[in-house]
C-alpha cells in the first residue's frame, strides 16, 4: 500500500550463503536495493558451514530480475544456485478439478450414486424441478463466463489465455467460501451470439458471473442477461470492484473519524468500473458524486445516473476522497493532492499516483489497486446469493457486502485479510440478508450460513 | 447376472432383532423371499439382548417395500426401526464440486495463482495458446452435455432431472480415472441451436461427451460437431456402450474357446446404441453383423454400414451371440434359445430374456444390462483419448477399450470390477495407443499414462 511498484514476475531463488549471524540481514537488503520484493522464504538445508534458501521475490520483468541476481551474486560467500518459475510451476496442469464429494468406493455406493439409484432421483426432480436445489449441485455452483476481450490489464489476449484468471478466480472461491465456479470460455462474433449462449447452458447453473469483457459490449450482455435469466448476474469488474471499493472507502472513513455520507467524493475515470463504484457510492450515500472522464459521452451517462461532473482539477480541489480508475499512470500530480484527502488510485499495474507521494503532499490516506482486491468481495456475495435463493444481484446486496469488509477492516487497514474465511461468511451473511430485505431472496436458505 | 428383476428403490432399513445365533440368516432369508436384494449390511449396535443393524434392500418399487418391510417385522422378535433413503441422502447437495488443486493459504501463494502471478501465464499462453494444454485445466477436462430428452429409460425428463446423471458420470469419471467432467445442460429448441451451443463453450475443453440425448437428434448432433471441432467427440450412450459390448462379447469367446471374429453375430434392436454395437462388432471382426428391427429405415441403414438382416427368429436360429437392445421387455421366448447361445438381453430396465432362463434354455452364457455398465468404459477412453492428444474417438480406440476390458475380465465374469483403477489405467492405455496408431494421437502423452 505504501510502494508504488508493481510487479510483473515472481522467481523463487535458491541461494547458498555462508552459516554466519547477519548473512541474511545483508541478503534481504541487497534484494531490497536492487527494487524487487520479498514473499516466501523457506529454508531448504542448514549444513555446518553455509544455509540453503528457497526466497520468492517479485521483480518487474526479467532485465530486473538480472539486476536482483547480479545484486546477489556480488554479495561475499552468497550464490544462488537456480532460479525457478513456481508460479508458472502452480499452473501445471490447471488450478481446478472436478471431483465426487464423496468416495465411491463400493459397489453398494455405485448403484447409489449411480446407476440404478440415480433413476429414483431423476424421477423425484422429474415431479418437481424445483428440487434440483436439493438434490443436485446446481443451486451451489455459478458459471464463471468470460470472451477473453478484457483479461487483467492484458486486453483481448484470447479465450485460451484468459483460462488461468478464471480458474484462479474458481479456485479461490472453492477455497474461500466453498461455492463451485465453472469457467466458460464463450467463443461468440456478437453480443446476441454470447448472450444466446449463456442462456442455453444457464440450467446447469445457480448463478452468472461475468469476467474480463471489454466495454461497451459487457453492458449490453450483463442488461439483456438479467432480463432473460431468473438468477443473479454479477458482473465481477462492475458490481465485485464497485462492493470491494465502497468497503475500502467506508473503512477509512471510519477510521479518520468521518461520515462516509458526509464526504464530497470524486470518481476519476468513469469507464465500466468507475461508474459501477459512482454508482454504489450514490445508491449507499444518498448523494451524487462528482464524475471526471475524457469522454463527453461517459460523463453524460454519469448525469443520467445522478451524477455530478466535473474535470480532474475541480475534483482534485474540492472532494474530500477521490477515486482513481482511468488506467493512466501518474495522471494525478503530487501538487494537486490536498491536505487530509483520501485518494485510492486504482489502475493497475500503476496507479495515477504512487501512494507514497499523494501521503507526502498531505493526503489522510492513499492506496493502489493491490489494497482493493476483488477476491475479497465475490466469494462471500456469492455464497451470500445462493443461500438466499437471489433471483438477482441488487445494489443493496453490494452495499451490504462493501458494509460488511467496512467492518472487519483492522484499524489503519483498507480491508480486511482476503484469507480469513470467517470475512467472506461475514460477508455471505449480510449479502443474504439483504438479498431477503430487497424482496428477492428467501430467509429460509440463511441457516446456512450461520 | 444370474436373476433378471431391476431394482428401482434403494432403501436402509434399520432393524433390530434378539442377540441369538442364526437370526441374522433368518431375516436375510426373509428379504429374499420377499423378493429384495441385500447390499451393504452394517452392524449399529450389539447390546447383550438385541443386536441393530442397517441394511440396504433394493426393492421394485414402494409396494415391494412393504412387503419387505411386513415379511420382515412378521418375524418373531425382529423390528424395523426406521427406513431411510439413503440414496436421496447421498443426492443431497449434489454429488461433484470445483476445487483448487492446491491449498492457498498465503498471501504468497494467493499472489502467484491469482493477480499479479497469473498475469505471466495468461502472457505465456497468448504468445503461443498450445501451452494451454500444460498450464489450464482444459486438457483434463470434458464437458458432459446432455438437453435431458433421453434420460436413462426414463425419457424425456428435462434438464433438471438429468442432473443426477451427469453429476454421477462426473463423481466416477473423476474418482475412477482423474478427467474433470463438467456438466452443461443445454436448453436448446433446434439441433442447429445445440451444436452451435457446445461449439461456443468448446474452446473451455479437451472434449466433449454427449450423453442421453434422444435419437435421431443425437446423431445430427454428433456428426455437426465431430465436422466442426478439432477435439474428441464421444457419444457415450453409442461409443461407450458400444466398447463395453465389444469387451463382454470377447471375454465370453474367450472363456468359451472361440474367437470373435469366428461367431456369426445378430444384433436385435437396431436404435442408437444397437447400430453403434453392430458397427463396432463389425470394424472390429471384418465381417457383417446379422441385424434385426421393426423399422424398415433402420434396416436400410444397417444394410448401408455393410451389414446383414434378417428377423427376429431367423437372428435366433442362425447366431452365436445375439445381442438385444430393443426395450421390449420379454421379447426373446425361452424356446428361441439354442443350445452354446451367447444372449446378452441389455434392456433396462427389464431384459429381453432373463438370463436364467435364457441358461436354462442351453445358453453357453446369458446376462442382461447390469452386466455390461458404461461405467466400465468411458473413464479410460477419456483418460486415453486426452493422454494421447486425440484430435476425435476413432472405431480403433473403442475397439482397443473392448479389447482391454475382454482382457480383464476374471474366468467366468463378462467385465471386470468397475472400481478397480488398474482396470481404468489399462483402457487408458489401449485406448493411446490406438489413437497414436489412428494417427489422430501423439505419443508424447502417454508416458503419463505408466
Amino acid at each position: 500500500m505504501t510502494t508504488s511498484t508493481q510487479y510483473g514476475l515472481i522467481r523463487t531463488l535458491r541461494v547458498r550463503n555462508a552459516n554466519v549471524p547477519g548473512v541474511l540481514g545483508t541478503l534481504a537488503s541487497a534484494i531490497g536495493s536492487a527494487g524487487a520484493n520479498i514473499g516466501n522464504l523457506a529454508t531448504v538445508h542448514i549444513a555446518q558451514t553455509h544455509v540453503v534458501r528457497d526466497i520468492d521475490v517479485q521483480v518487474r520483468d526479467l532485465n530486473h530480475l538480472e539486476d536482483v541476481l547480479h545484486a546477489i551474486n556480488d554479495l561475499p560467500g552468497v550464490d544462488v544456485l537456480e532460479t525457478r518459475d513456481e508460479v508458472l510451476g502452480m499452473h501445471r496442469g490447471g488450478k481446478i478439478r472436478t471431483v465426487s464429494r464423496q468416495p465411491v468406493d463400493s459397489i453398494a455406493t455405485l448403484r447409489k450414486v449411480y446407476t440404478p439409484g440415480v433413476a429414483e432421483v431423476c424421477r423425484v426432480i422429474a415431479e418437481r424441478p424445483e428440487r434440483k436445489r436439493l438434490y443436485t449441485s446446481i443451486a451451489n455452483t455459478i458459471a464463471i463466463i468470460t470472451d477473453g476481450t478484457a483479461v487483467l490489464g492484458l486486453g483481448n489476449i484470447g479465450l485460451a489465455a484468459s483460462m488461468p484468471v478464471m480458474e484462479g478466480k474458481s479456485a479461490l472461491l472453492s477455497q474461500l467460501s466453498g461455492v463451485s465456479g465453472v469457467p466458460i470460455l464463450v467463443e461468440a462474433s456478437t453480443v446476441e451470439e454470447f448472450v444466446d449462449t449463456v442462456v442455453r447452458v444457464a440450467p446447469t447453473f445457480g448463478g452468472i458471473h461475468l469476467e474480463d469483457i471489454a466495454s461497451p459490449a459487457c453492458f449490453e450482455i450483463v442488461d439483456r442477461l438479467r432480463e432473460r435469466l431468473p438468477m443473479p448476474v454479477m458482473q465481477d469488474d462492475q458490481d465485485g470492484t464497485a462492493a470491494v471499493v465502497l468497503g475500502a472507502a467506508a473503512a477509512v472513513c471510519s477510521q479518520l473519524g468521518r461520515e462516509l455520507s458526509g464526504q464530497r467524493i470524486g470518481q476519476v475515470g468513469l469507464g465500466a468500473a468507475g461508474q459501477a463504484i459512482a454508482d454504489l457510492l450514490m445508491y449507499t450515500t444518498g448523494r451524487p458524486v462528482v464524475g471526471a472522464d475524457v469522454q463527453e459521452e461517459r460523463l453524460d451517462r454519469h448525469r443520467s445516473h445522478g451524477g455530478e461532473t466535473a474535470d480532474l482539477k475541480e475534483v482534485m480541489a474540492s472532494c474530500d476522497i477521490v477515486i482513481a480508475t482511468t488506467g493512466v499512470p501518474g495522471l494525478i500530480r503530487k501538487e494537486q493532492v490536498r491536505k487530509g484527502q483520501v485518494v485510492l488510485a486504482l489502475s493497475n499495474p500503476d496507479p495515477e499516483i504512487d501512494p507514497l507521494a499523494a501521503l507526502e503532499a498531505g493526503a489522510a490516506m492513499a492506496a493502489d489497486g493491490r489494497a482493493v482486491n476483488n477476491v475479497l468481495g465475490y466469494p462471500g456475495i456469492w455464497r451470500g446469493a445462493l443461500a438466499a435463493q437471489a433471483t438477482g444481484i441488487s445494489r443493496a446486496m453490494l452495499m451490504a457486502a462493501g458494509e460488511a469488509l467496512a467492518g472487519l477492516a483492522p484499524a489503519g487497514e483498507l480491508s480486511p485479510n482476503p484469507l480469513d474465511l470467517e470475512v467472506h461468511r461475514e460477508v455471505a451473511r449480510f449479502v443474504g440478508r439483504a438479498a431477503v430485505a430487497s424482496g428477492i431472496g428467501s430467509a429460509s436458505g440463511l441457516d446456512e450460513l450461520g
